[in-house]
């Protein structure tokens, strides 16, 4: 590659933000400093739609410390976007890239931002524009392909582990009082996330009780004979249900009462904006068994919250962003960093590359071997997967040893 | 005080659970191993209603390991209650005391639950039955008088802090799709909790930008305006809103709407079970301003949630539960355990106790020259109170000092 007096490298940030993207631009930062091949660094304000929009930040003299902070910073500090790109566009980001003497881009997403990906280096490759494009996986649903996990996954399924647990605490305390909680997790089509609240479960009796993946079909009288055994045996149900659980006909479960409602008047507005499979089953279970029935739906903080993220998501989101600008100084462009898991007992993690073609578009779900016949629960499978990446097994809490002590009164 | 064959001290746990309300058991539980006063120590199951059930744990023999695990165990590991004590109670609960020979007994709750335990030691002293109570604060609403602040709060707040935070780089970092978040705290009638949400805010353009307490009137006009006017100047509005604002005439906000569904079918049971005051304002933000809007209310999670505990306010919890038992081996009784912070640079917070008469049933709200005049932000004084309590300073995130790049195109 012949060497340019002005080299500029461009990255941008995509989709739903994480508590680790920011890692992954923090290890680009940090890579691009160690080298002297590129002149400059441009960070896409608001992702793709900053190239379209000809608006860059100068990242070039970001300083050691910044960089650093970054590592634990949560969410998308150049803006993110969910900009469904127009054919036309791809003209215009070339044009753009061409303008500001770009030859070289990473863009931290998901399937999607790497579908964008994989078109922009297509179009330069036919329009005899010299550019390198690198993609960097994030996202915390971890449905990409080609790629043991995703840098987000294990921060927010460490959340949902945590909050599981914690919250089916708070159940057990209470269970004088209240039957059934209900949380919703994040994860759109994939149960990935969703089966991560089984990570901090060490027996029969603790929570969750009953997990749905989008994975299985979804019946409503199945959930309720479910939710009944468990109250029978317990005294207590502790559920998690994926956003993305779909009934026989395919359809998102509490689908229809929602449109309805999203289509009254003012009062019904609330049903449409909190909506949620949580809330629906969770007035299901009152309305249908009479029981308490509350739900949870931590929403956007389970996403983003970065006070309890995996020290190693975060580790390795840093090297995927490392990793990336390496493979452009190396020329092997047109691919997507990704994370492989070498056999062994101990987990470790490699980086690797897979060509952008065999990511883009495509959806890795949960397997079925991983659930159980029922599906309504995740087998021990999962657990050997995923414990590694929130960053090893959650500290055992306390369970008491004490007995009852006899009735003198009765 | 005469030596007994036979002293049984019986402790309790009331209310919603915290992440550190186990570690007041704790060193309740460890000072019991220190001495060797007590022949026995019982645990009551779900609180008063075990000495009405006579429903009793021995944890005389729980082990060091257990002890200290239950430090950083959340939520009530005996069981909590909220039953509201008849006058006929009262008298069994003696009885059951009398069957037992409990002599001692600890009471770990809020302000409830501290008179309880008033009214049980009075109905002792007219008995001629020999009873030493002693109160331990715990509620995440620090509305308890007569102490500086009271264990749990300092980590609830911990959550809201970095909730906000987090959350509030989200709705930044997604700017061009989102306008208004309104995240929905606990905390009851006092704002001491929701004003927590300003402890990892460093500038003006960070979230909160607008934050609304109980001890103010809630006017929806007014709260209108004020989306407009921030929405103007930064594009994008974080609110923090208490559950237990109220409008001027005393009603909470969104009562009336949420009374009306919860009268109404099916649909709109679903409203009064999300309910709340965040999900109200973030439908009338749509309504009446065209804004996009979403609300969070991480509820329970955020009450019991023990992953980013205030590590200040695990161990005076775990001080104030070891205090108790102190304080009845040295015939003080009929007392609150209480944190007083000590005039000084650096905070410190010692032991002390107040009688329980003094506490119970009274409510600490947050103080008028901790809320600005307007009504809508917490002013600087509150984070020289709060910051010590959730365990000192946020850790600072980045910010970019990148300029943008000049256009090429345009």
């Amino acid at each position: 590659m012949s060497k340019r007096s002005n080299r500029v490298l461009a990255i941008g940030q995509s989709g739903g933000p994480t508590p680790v993207i920011n890692a992954s631009l923090a290890g680009a930062l940090s890579e691009y400093r160690r080298q002297d091949a590129f002149t400059r660094i441009f960070g896409l304000v608001h992702g793709i739609e900053g190239a379209i929009r000809e608006n860059f930040l100068d990242l070039s003299r970001e300083s050691p410390a910044t960089i650093e902070r970054l590592r634990y910073t949560p969410a998308s500090i150049l803006g993110s976007c969910r900009y469904k790109l127009e054919a036309t566009d791809y003209e215009r980001i070339l044009a753009v890239f061409r303008a500001h003497e770009i030859h070289d881009f990473i863009y931290i997403g998901g399937n999607d931002s790497m579908d964008t990906c994989h078109r922009i280096a297509d179009l330069a490759r036919l329009s005899g524009y010299e550019l390198r494009v690198v993609g960097v996986p994030k996202t915390i649903d971890n449905d990409l392909v080609s790629t043991d996990h995703t840098p987000g996954f294990g921060s927010a399924a460490r959340f949902v582990a945590l909050a599981t647990r914690d919250a089916g605490r708070d159940l057990e305390s209470m269970a004088t009082f209240d039957d059934v909680i209900i949380m919703e997790t994040m994860g759109r089509n994939a149960g990935w996330l969703t089966a991560a609240s089984v990570l901090g479960k060490s027996c029969n009796e603790e929570a969750p009780h009953l997990v749905f993946v989008p994975e299985k079909t979804f019946d409503e009288n199945c959930f309720l004979e479910n939710v009944l055994r468990v109250h029978a045996e317990l005294g207590r149900v502790f559920v998690v249900v994926c956003e993305g659980v779909r009934d026989s006909e395919g359809h998102p479960v509490g689908h229809s009462i929602m449109d309805t409602n999203r289509q009254d008047a003012f009062g019904h507005r609330l049903v449409a904006l909190s909506g949620g499979v949580a809330s629906y089953l969770s007035a299901l279970v009152v309305k249908e068994l009479g029981l308490q029935s509350r739900f949870l739906r931590p929403g956007l903080i389970g996403r983003v919250f970065s006070a309890c993220a995996s020290d190693t998501d975060r580790q390795e989101a840093y090297l995927a962003g490392e990793a990336a600008v390496g493979r452009l100084l190396r020329d092997e462009a047109d691919c997507m960093i990704c994370l492989v898991r070498p056999e062994g007992e101990a987990y470790r993690c490699e980086i690797g590359s897979v060509p952008l073609l065999e990511v883009a578009n495509r959806e890795k779900l949960l397997p079925l071997e991983y659930i159980n016949e029922k599906g309504n629960m995740i087998l021990d499978g999962y657990k050997d997967y995923a414990q590694p990446l929130i960053g090893g097994a959650l500290p055992i809490l306390a369970r008491l040893s004490a007995k009852g002590v006899g009735q003198r009164l009765g």
